[in-house]
């Protein structure tokens, strides 16, 4: 039953390659060429069974999610996706599960032109699964988290929280719903962050969840913000399923919904709402930097009291962080 | 006890970092700068504790290995090394063992110039390491499978067989000698790797043993080859610890090596020996390709029975394969 690790890449993950693809995979590396004024930005996540996700997850979304994450890594720097490695662990070969996770992983890819140019299947007692993406920017451009100024206003893409909230509905094993698919199948906001380079000051992807991220931001550019909770952006499907006021505590903390926190000088407020609406991406404004240190939560003009570490990743058994 | 994550990055993996790194650990991606007229080689390769290292091995080993594979991956396309990102997974964090890992693995990147750019640290039930590195080579150039020749000399550089016998030695808690060490410690062949691009005419690191990835030179070229047992380059500290015959097995079989085969042009052959000998590397003939399809093996000229599937990774539990 069990296939080797030659035909397994052979079978599942040989495919044509891309652009800039001069060796894809079966010699000892890839070779890759890096168009002239264009610099590499790499980015690794490591998704792994049980921690990261569902163990029993459907393989083709544990594929689809692996690159997903990583996709939003390069969109929070501006970059364009290029290429990819796959480090996969995996406690038995079956062709099926193989299929499928290979399915997923490449409909992921595809969405964005990501050639697969290289990977290592290891047999270990868990899934482990790593892809490095390696993308593409204009030389001296890119969305760093340290250009945040105070004034700048603070924004999210899409609505947060519905991850978290279909994490859990999998995980009761109840009925699938949009909550649900925003947690299998990730979209990765890899147009808007290409857009904004240039027009946003700072960029993060919200992984570990809102405050978390955004505390980054904060951090890295020597700021303070405050963020208003009446303005995080909810869906109504997922206010339905928590109620209005945990579908704001799902937006505040929740991860892996793999939208983008973005900061925007006040002069710039109007191109970058035209460059989002043109994208068909809703951003929603939740509050401002300025300079008293720290990040700041208020509900309707007021400070509420609230500190968040995050999904920090040793600190207890069942929480995830990604970078 | 435990420390998170980014405590974690801060206080073992970030570092000065070094040429071309643009913005290093720290931003959710890495921004690099490869020079124009070079092409970007990527490597992946993972190691996962009980497979391809004993469990209990010094943390310090496990740093060090984790990255040679690599070194030797990009060593067999003749490439650089300049960058690497690390996928860790670990069942917990232990300052400890993390110091020493750390310091395993930046010896084994400070003796060729690599940055560490990124990274990720996720809990696992097991310890995985993957490490992507990126190198660099000039423009069209490059040791590809492919490129043998019928009439080319087959050559291997070093000794073969130390590390798997060394493997067993650690296994059953023996006395530390060179054999271990080898295993330990392996030095990837980066300098003769570079060095030679555009002298031989295809390469591969010996990873899986001898056998096993000659035969895949032998494929990927398109002809045939045949290689003389008697002529196995094995360490008097090999002969010592297996006798004549045993060793020579070890030679053909052995993984863990991470030694170079190569072939060259019979025109080539004194420029290949001077430069080999200019950077003190033993390299030594073991046979040639030809037009008779296939890999053989042959002991005082004649052939012997024998093949080998090298280490393929789903087909047993106990072995172990490295691309």
């Amino acid at each position: 039953m069990a296939i080797d690790e030659f035909e397994l890449i052979d079978r599942y993950f040989c495919r044509e390659t891309g652009a800039g693809v001069v060796l894809g995979i079966g010699d000892d590396g890839a070779l890759l060429d890096v168009p002239s004024g264009q610099q590499l930005v790499a980015v690794v996540d490591t998704s792994v069974a049980g921690v990261h996700f569902p163990s029993g997850l459907d393989p083709a979304d544990i594929g689809y999610r692996s690159v997903a994450v990583n996709l939003s890594d390069l969109a929070a720097m501006g970059a364009k996706p290029a290429w990819m490695t796959l480090a996969l662990t995996l406690p038995a070969s079956e062709p099926a599960w193989l299929e499928a996770f290979a399915n997923g992983l490449f409909v992921a890819a595809d969405e964005h032109g990501v050639a697969l140019v290289g990977g290592d299947t290891t047999r270990g007692s868990q899934i482990v699964v790593s892809v490095q993406l390696l993308g593409l920017l204009p030389a001296n451009t890119g969305l760093l988290r340290s250009g945040c100024q105070p004034g700048d206003g603070i924004y999210v893409s899409g609505t947060l929280g519905d991850a978290a909230a279909g994490l859990s509905l999998i995980q009761q094993a109840a009925a699938e719903n949009e909550l649900t698919a925003r947690f299998r199948r990730p979209s990765a906001r890899v147009q808007l962050g290409q857009a904004v380079n240039g027009i946003a000051s700072a960029g993060i992807d919200i992984s570990d969840g809102l405050f978390a991220d955004l505390q980054r931001i904060v951090v890295a550019s020597g700021v303070g913000a405050t963020i208003e909770r009446s303005l995080l952006p909810v869906s109504a499907a997922l206010v339905d399923f928590a109620g209005e006021e945990s579908a704001r505590r799902f937006a505040l903390e929740g991860g892996d919904d793999y939208e983008l926190c973005l900061t925007v000088p006040v002069a710039k407020d109007a191109e970058f709402r035209q460059v989002a609406a043109g994208l068909g991406v809703a951003v929603t404004r939740i509050g401002s930097a300025d300079n008293v240190a720290g990040l700041r939560l208020t509900d309707g003009g007021r400070v509420v009291e609230y500190s968040s570490a995050g999904y920090r990743h040793f600190s207890s058994q069942d929480t995830a962080q990604h970078d």
